[in-house]
């Protein structure tokens, strides 16, 4: 089977195939925290792609997580911070949720054979899943703005290497041999990689690298949450 | 100053400055032919992105270089090896080239504030031309069909770390910092990292591996391939 690591949600359209399983990783932070908000005990996530629509969801009474530009948005109960997401407040909730990057990267996938929500927090769970359907997988990386980042692109060479590593995957490009081969020169020293990327300053800015640890920590949140289509609606569920 | 590595054309509007320089990679082999045809002297090449283009040319008596798919096209005078540009042939004479992924990377990148032809061929000539002008820089890949691929991206961190080494540019995102440090961990071992490329194999059915070696070479043809626009016509010159 094989693997490969999509760089942005601009490049999907030259990575699709409708037979494959797709990954969606926004390590800082919107998948790293949908991932942490099924393990805390949510029911179900929808993701929307506009303020909007997250607007019109409280009004009528959703619980609502909204970030843009790093922000939490006014009106909502939730950023997009994983720790805002503990047990006592999601567990058997269901959530709308939008952030600036992470949501529409889900939205693109959509017609995948499966689509879930990758991260750091689980990496092997996510593996698991992989292996359990046997398809050619192909991790999307959300970026920023549609520009290459550095944590999604490195999390696409997380999960290459643990399924490569398992012999039931080969790389199916270029990108996913970069991400590989970026994973592995600086797994042992991710946190000072990741001084280097542009989003920590963004996450500083607004005192927010305490996430910063928890996102980069391998396998503290094994769920596996899934996107459904059920009434045109776009739906996680674990 | 800033550097930056764009990864596709098909991500090349996220980059697009009007004020910078973009320098256009297709080490294997569009732009390395072309830097080399430049430094044999060549008085002009158009490049020219369909192959209708290209014939209509050749019958109206014109050189043509012509490639798709790495295979030479029939009606062509020279394919897409740097061998083919020899002083006896093209000294002196204008050309119309097209290549499956160079000439496509060279029109997208049109409205910049220049457009130069690089490769590691004339890698310091283009850092050189950089430093004169004094402007922020952005190197596109040209990639594979717009996927992203090893040897372009190389490229792009091979003149990152030229430049930033000088102290006067600093990278500008996520996508040079990955680029650069690409580079830093491969420049020993070129030839051997290659052989993960998706490219290599497509070259070797062709046998043209021969021209590998050359692509990967650095500084042994210091020209500065231009790009200029007369009367609504793509021309490069020296």
């Amino acid at each position: 089977m094989k693997i490969d690591v999509c760089f942005s949600p601009a490049l999907y359209p030259m990575y699709h195939d409708p037979e494959s399983i797709v990954v969606v990783a926004d390590v800082f932070r919107a998948t790293t925290t949908i991932v942490t908000a099924f393990y805390n005990g949510v029911r179900s996530i929808r993701p929307v792609a506009t303020i909007e629509e997250a607007k019109a969801y409280k009004k009528e009474g959703w619980l609502v997580g909204a970030e843009r530009n790093v922000k939490r948005c006014d009106f909502a109960d939730f950023g997009n911070s994983p720790f805002d997401y503990t047990p006592e407040k999601v567990k058997g909730k269901d959530i709308v949720f939008t952030t600036t990057n992470g949501t529409k990267a889900i939205t693109i996938a959509k017609e995948a054979f499966r689509v879930v929500i990758g991260g750091f927090v689980n990496l092997q769970a996510i593996a698991d899943y992989c292996l359990t359907y046997q398809r050619n997988v192909i991790i999307l990386a959300s970026g920023w703005e549609d520009k290459v980042n550095i944590e999604d692109t490195l999390y696409g060479g997380a999960l290459t290497e643990v399924l490569v590593e398992t012999g039931r995957y080969q790389t199916a490009s270029d990108a996913a041999v970069i991400a590989r081969d970026m994973w592995n020169t600086h797994k042992q020293n991710l946190k000072s990689y990741m001084e280097q990327t542009d989003h920590l300053p963004r996450l500083k800015a607004n005192n927010l690298e305490g996430s910063v640890d928890y996102c980069l920590t391998l396998h503290i949140a094994p769920a596996v949450p899934e996107l459904h289509i059920e009434n045109e609606t776009l739906i996680l569920r674990n």
